[in-house]
């Protein structure tokens, strides 16, 4: 039976944590801090009913326990935060260890992906034993036991096969891609679209309006993943169209949240000290736009949101700016 | 100065109708019955503070004063009764004039596209003189003249570019495509997947479950259509998937609403008694199936949809017949 440790006893690494123990598979979720793992240690012996979570489930802040004979190591952590916790474990890493990153975003200084950072920061492993795990996966459902599907993608066949057969379950249906750039960038740059999506809502645009930024947008992300060695059908799959579906088709995600209350004229910084959890597609915007500047590649729509959510333009244009941008041939 | 006829005073022809107006293009509106013609004209003598309304747009019930000098001829009719009207105004159509279909569905008895059944039924036209209007366009809010925009498809591009200047204006933003085939199954068949996507809704499979099958099934039309000779790109265009989400994203659409009640046990031809206006996606599911059929094409997704609409499946396996759709690899 396989051990998994899961780095960061987040929201989506606890939810990935417990589907496991579900299959009966011994997990250990590392915390940040003692405090933590004992408040979830407790949390958890109060479910008396759910005897399978007590038997094979705990939380720990000890990285050595965290990581003995584990075999999957799933990094559950924000984007911006896995270099550092990346160095934070180095050391606890095999080169047998399969590592799989949950985390949709790009870092905001370098534009790197996870499994670039990964292997910089992990000196025994190599981008052969990273896998993506990206999909239109909504945590709360997943907890409650709703049916969803999700993308496992590494680059190596066999290491795909066996992370796909550890995540797949009866109601979380995982289907293994080759693409590992085109799964990160999905997952990353869905929320990017979000924000903008939240901008038009937030501008009361509308419908339509709403569905050609979406599509403009989603456009620009799939010609920056082609030129970066992506597959177009990932864009199209799953962990493309069908993430960006439940990010931007509901008001209910993070991103769309600070669009709106952005493009409404609050300054950016005030939006976030609003907010609990972090939004990442505010990073992943510096990063793309750090990104498309690097490789000279035009992405006109993405850098609208840039502007937006960057305080440069003043609010009374923001609503021409979008309106031009979905109608670049408007002077008739 | 263009003389344009929609022929059907349908919301979306009259909508239409009166974007052109408003860029001071005279438009004759169709009507089927001289009342409702009246009804119309009368209608709009009362909007006395819209005066371009009443200086450039009548409604009429006599097909030849309604088509006589037009340059385009606009179809703005239900799919389904495309084929009868075609033959009602075929001794009125002459081979100078261009005509543009805006109907969204195929027939269900053959499966063909609008641009197919209007060659056969008017005589003097030839598929080079065919456009299809067709992209994220709820109608009230074009009304509301809320920025949009969508695709105006022919196969001959000097048509193609006479009416994407005819219909392209500030807030409605008109790209040409050469790809009729493609554009017409988006408009189509977006609508059977709006109808699973209810479907989804009504059994409480949650979000994740509702992009999954949005995507799934796209992914289907989506191959039907390379199979038909159709672009790839038009599908995750404004046509394709900027339709798609704004069609599937809400619960506003008649065909979520279908889709909804039918899942829920409501047989399909009360659900049909309940509704004023026609749920394009129903008949438009017969065709899809129909023609997956002819061409020995799987469309699993399409057909789980098909079925439950047409009381194939008992009430009580419609949502296990969803989940293993979702998750055809679930026998682990």
């Amino acid at each position: 039976m396989a051990i998994v440790t899961v780095i960061g006893a987040t929201t989506w690494g606890n939810t990935i944590g417990k589907l496991l123990v579900k299959k009966g598979i011994p997990v250990n979720i590392w915390a940040r801090t003692e405090a933590r793992a004992r408040e979830l240690n407790e949390e958890q012996e109060n479910l008396a009913a759910n005897n399978d979570l007590i038997k094979y489930l705990s939380f720990t802040n000890d990285i050595d326990a965290a990581l003995k004979s584990s075999e999957f190591v799933i990094m559950g952590i924000p984007a911006q935060s896995l270099r550092q916790t990346a160095r934070t474990i180095n050391d606890h890493i095999t080169s047998n260890m399969v590592l799989v990153s949950l985390s949709k975003g790009l870092e905001a200084e370098t534009g790197k992906r996870m499994s670039e950072i990964i292997p910089e920061e992990i000196t025994s492993t190599s981008s052969e034993k990273i896998c993506i795990l990206s999909g239109p996966n909504l945590s709360q459902e997943i907890k409650q036991g709703l049916p969803a599907t999700t993308i496992l993608a590494s680059r190596n066949d066999d290491i795909a096969q066996r992370a796909r057969d550890l995540f797949h379950s009866p109601n979380f249906a995982v289907f293994t891609s080759n693409d590992v750039v085109g799964t990160e960038l999905c997952g990353a740059l869905k929320n990017v679209i979000a924000l903008g999506a939240g901008m038009v809502d937030g501008l009361q645009l509308g419908e339509n309006a709403k569905a050609t930024l979406i599509t403009m947008g989603w456009n620009e992300v799939t010609s920056l993943g082609i030129s970066l060695g992506a597959q177009l059908s990932t864009f199209y799959g799953l962990a493309g169209l069908g993430d960006l579906i439940t990010t931007c088709a509901g008001n209910l995600s993070r991103n769309h949240y600070v669009g709106f209350e952005v493009a409404t004229g609050l300054p950016l910084e005030e939006v976030k000290t609003s907010m609990i959890n972090i939004a990442e597609g505010i990073d992943t915007t510096l990063a793309v736009n750090r990104l498309a500047n690097k490789l000279g590649q035009k992405m006109p729509i993405i850098n609208i949101i840039y502007k937006v959510l960057f305080g440069e333009l003043p609010p009374s244009e923001i609503s021409e700016s979008f309106k031009q941008g979905l109608n670049p041939q408007a002077n008739i």
